[in-house]
């Protein structure tokens, strides 16, 4: 899988994504990174890529030409057409489902915007999506742009090894992960839970589940209508609630 | 404001940034920045700061030893316990109200896991704040510390260019932004709306104001619940509704 990254800060794309699990991935070939810099298809001497809005306001749009010009020469080569994803907080909000969907594609293009924005028309004709990583306003759109590469990245073969690509099929039932403890069994007076250490493997599932479910049922009872749940885990959940009638 | 975060991955962290706007602000002293190498507090001679997790499982987990060192050693000399950001997907979804809060603190403090996560019983002694950037799974937590630290690092006094800042006041009605456009006047057939070319504000705001409720109201209707609407804004979302049943 191939990621092309338009920008007008490459070298925070190449610097952020080529350390830990992602660059091992890009230096094993994994996968293929590369940030283009919108800048080197400016028009003017002093590498203008943005100008004043129509109608007023405050700060600087980024404007359709250079941006256009820097996706015909990215794709020209390409048999089909690729997903471009605009990083905006005005787009439908990023989640593992569309992680995992994407993560299914040949190449994806991602356009960062900065300043207030980008210019409408050239969205209109070269973006496939609009998308978000929360409610919140960021300096640019790098850094959204970084994490979908990263959670997209982590679910193409190869990326992860087995051990741990394992490991999401648990995060994809939907409820929060269980608590982990290691070495050493005493920490400052706190001991590992009893249970993790007796070795008796369904009396350590039936604590994790539990475990997972209580903590989802706190911190994140929206998740819960859409989890996965056995007859037991229902029968759990129903006993929570009860305690805290008492 | 000072950022100190607990990382394996201290370079990504100062490279991600060290560029545009953040980068400027950490050069002008608005915000300072510090990454720590939880390593440096590894107590063998082959670095290690994770080890299996209790009760099995796939993965490794980070152990409490390290990590307690690393946040006294960076604490030390502050007169007030700051408050430490767990960066991890099963905690609370982080926002732009959080992070307005978060920008009043004089130190935060990010803790970023890694491996299968890090051991319960170091999150229970030292972390305030369980926080998540959005419904994904990353490879680390150091891309979580980098947006949260952009997001808070914006609404620190002096970090944006007044211009600029001026411009937040509209997110914070709860609606989506307006299409901006610049120069030229026609890019590829697509013309700048001509109300934007009028010089009638009036119109312009009026036009804008449409624009950002129509946007919200199709993309992502759950933000009208808490946005800030008057009545002319009620009556022009229930025209939109109408022109949908015809």
């Amino acid at each position: 899988m191939n990621f092309y990254v338009m920008t007008l800060f490459p070298e925070m794309i190449e610097n952020g994504l080529h350390t830990s699990i992602t660059g091992r991935a890009i230096r094993q070939g994994a996968i293929g990174l590369k940030a283009v810099d919108i800048r080197d298809y400016s028009t003017d001497k002093y590498r203008h890529v943005d100008d004043y809005p129509y109608g007023g306001g405050a700060g600087m749009v980024m404007q359709p030409g250079p941006i256009f010009d820097c996706y015909m020469d990215l794709t020209r080569d390409m048999l089909k057409k690729p997903r471009v994803i605009y990083t905006t907080p005005q787009g439908k909000v990023f989640n593992q489902k569309i992680a995992q969907e994407l993560a299914g594609e040949e190449s994806l293009v991602f356009l960062c915007g900065h300043y207030e924005g980008v210019d409408e028309r050239i969205l209109d004709e070269i973006v496939t999506d609009h998308l978000s990583i929360g409610d919140y306003v960021l300096t640019g759109g790098e850094l959204p742009a970084m994490v979908m590469i990263d959670a997209i990245s982590r679910l193409v073969p190869g990326v992860l090894s087995n051990d741990t690509s394992a490991k999401d099929e648990s995060f994809q039932d939907g409820l929060l992960e269980y608590p982990q403890y290691t070495r050493p069994e005493e920490f400052h007076g706190r001991k590992v839970p009893g249970v993790l250490l007796s070795g008796h493997h369904a009396n350590i599932e039936k604590w994790r589940r539990e475990q997972s479910l209580e903590r989802t049922w706190r911190r994140r009872p929206d998740l819960l209508e859409h989890a996965d749940l056995t007859r037991t885990d229902r029968i759990y959940l129903e006993s929570l609630s009860k305690d805290l009638d008492l």
